[in-house]
């Protein structure tokens, strides 16, 4: 039979009620000929408890125990996610990561995947057994011990889990009900999207479109694993949500498929840095080992050798990004004059996989917001994305009319 | 070095500052130069409401998928065990049921330990580990899946553990601060007993009071496993609780160890039945049958080929009790006139291993309770025990005349 994964997040199984109306949606995909695999998270705010008693016991905790403590969240769904199935008469077993076993790396509260045997739970289904619920998260080290995959994890074993078992699809059910064009907040011409490629996704994602965890997405596209996301909160119906899927899967679609916005954004300045070689170097190398995240980085044209470098980072980075470039300063590796942060700026982008074969898209964004009256401080391009830093004041404004200007509101 | 198992139960695992006063402890019985084992029960109340979650989810549910759930509490207190000694620069680690692992029979809900290899434990003790922190109450079963022993389950992993690694001893760190010659509350003349025989443990185990699982009790007599009960809540030290051991530990002890009440019992009578051979067989098989938990057993003097049976048992198992023997009669099974239930008695003993070497003891038990002016209602005894059934009213005063005519307020 083919087999679905289907993964529940922590708000879709925050109480019994809401892991009986999760179990009816599993039900339903068992009749449609499924044998389903699920995938749970910890009831919502227990996973927050159990860290915070973790880390009120030891500050620098030994990762290992963290592991162990941590994890038990998502047992105590597996199981009570199986009784309420066998309650609905569909056979239905748990399984904690080591039992499966989902090998992973040593690598406590941050491991990843390396194999996950099918051969268990497949008997199972051969058995007749027709649903496997699998603690999400979790897994098991080389060494025999519990280890997690850092947060968001259960999205990432949710991927794995269909790439391993060739899935048809998986299914990630959460408290959003797709992927939109924009944020409905925003806009309410905001679309949600029948289908998104991969790519799309994860620019959408890393632009802090918070449906989806990077990083199962990126692993998603990797195998080829077709996702859906769906909310858990909606009627039950076969084409809710967004199918996030290989760019071949989608056969008409805007050259923009949506716009992305980030207010966290701060700008800052480095003023009469001298332009030789290494300069780059010599500043985002202390930045980097500061765990300061520099996005966007623009340098303006030399003049008499000396430049401007402007570069953009999460705004609660600004503190830790100024001590370390007086550090350096301080310590003569680099030379500047003045170091000028700007906090009130956002990022607008777009995003399209169409913008490979479409020319003038970036010329376009830039004229729709020079007719709002809007300047542009900085930008970066990739092959699939246009994003500019504004200020923050006219972000609203931007993402409204670029939604506008690219026919958002309506499909391909 | 010398192994010693400390087990805490839920109220001293309660909160983190009931895990660090534990950890104190188990930190001053390392420097005393032991390799200590503990086993650990859930945070109190945990228990509960996994219980609860699984019976609203599930009042029929697969006992497999209940120990998944439930054993779950204990992982968290192990894990947060081990972090609390490593904080205290205690080389500590948590080990689940499995990772041990103990191997349990697949009675889920009720299992039984079946064997604890130690060299896990035991290559992790050689490597400098000084505290292994055991989840209590679970096991892994021969099919892989996860097991818990019942309640009170912990006291018997603890007592487990001891005899698999010969422990010098076991602690078990609890709420009550020892066993008493008789409960504290009816008399206050009521004193700690420095040492008990397991016989008598188990004989006031099953009586009533509920200082430890009986089943552990009988474990560690079958071992000769050294049980000392202790409190958490007291100072820190060597003589500290009460000592439960083999006979021969105990030098000078009273002919009577202590006076056992228990408020919850019930008289049933059947009037007339017919004295013949297989009649105690046609009464009590029906109700063991019903789950009636039948105790003491009286059958009058026969006359004119009928006879009086009386029995006692808990008083919430009344009604069972009833409806079975009245089902037995309309089947045709037994025949009697009535059946008269008493259900204002209550049941006082008096337990002590020197009874089997002092005659008379039975009769100044009888003899005090006559000078009260208490009225017998009916009279078992076994090699170490007497037991008489009385007036529930009378019960305290019953219970203070014992206490002082065998001199339990003075030790031997």
């Amino acid at each position: 039979m083919p087999i679905l994964v289907m993964k529940f997040g922590g708000t879709s199984v925050a109480t019994l009620d809401r892991i009986r109306r999760a179990a009816k949606r599993v039900g339903r995909e068992v009749a449609n000929g499924y044998d389903v695999i699920i995938i749970v998270s910890a009831m919502s705010g227990k996973t927050n408890e159990l860290v915070g008693w973790v880390e009120e016991t030891s500050p620098l905790f030994d990762a290992r125990e963290y592991d162990a403590v941590v994890s038990s969240g998502e047992n105590v769904t597996a199981g009570l996610m199986a009784l309420t199935l066998q309650e609905m008469d569909v056979p239905a077993r748990s399984w904690q990561g080591w039992q499966v076993p989902v090998q992973t790396t040593s690598a406590h509260a941050s491991a990843r995947i390396e194999a996950i045997p099918t051969d268990n739970i497949m008997a199972k289904f051969a058995e007749g057994m027709q649903v496997a619920v699998v603690a999400g998260f979790q897994g098991i080290s080389p060494e025999g011990r519990i280890t997690t995959l850092g947060r968001g994890g259960s999205d990432t074993t949710a991927v794995a889990f269909a790439a391993a078992f060739g899935a048809e699809r998986c299914d990630i059910y959460t408290d959003v009900d797709g992927v939109y064009t924009t944020d409905p907040r925003i806009t309410d011409k905001a679309r949600k999207l029948d289908r998104i490629a991969f790519e799309e996704m994860l620019e959408l994602a890393s632009l802090g479109a918070k449906v989806l965890q990077t990083r199962s997405v990126e692993l998603a596209m990797r195998y080829n694993v077709r996702l859906r996301v769906v909310s858990s909160f909606e009627e039950m119906s076969d084409d809710a949500g967004t199918l996030v899927c290989a760019e071949e899967e989608i056969v008409e679609s805007n050259v923009v498929a949506g716009v992305a916005h980030s207010r966290d954004e701060a700008k800052l300045t480095l003023t009469d840095v001298a332009d030789k070689p290494g300069i780059a170097a010599s500043i985002f190398g202390p930045l980097a080992e500061a765990g300061v995240n520099v996005d966007m980085i623009v340098q303006n044209i030399s003049e008499g050798g000396m430049t401007d470098m402007t570069f953009s980072c999460p705004i609660n980075e600004v503190k830790r990004a100024e001590k370390a470039l007086d550090d350096a300063r301080a310590a003569g590796q680099i030379d500047y004059a003045d170091l000028v942060a700007d906090t009130d700026v956002a990022k607008v982008s777009i995003v399209g996989i169409g913008m490979r074969s479409h020319a003038g898209v970036a010329a376009k964004m830039f004229q729709t917001l020079r007719d709002e009256g809007i300047n542009i401080k900085v930008i970066t391009t990739s092959e699939i994305k246009v994003s500019v830093l504004i200020d923050r004041k006219y972000m609203e404004l931007a993402v409204q009319a670029l939604h506008d200007a690219f026919g958002l509101d309506k499909a391909a």
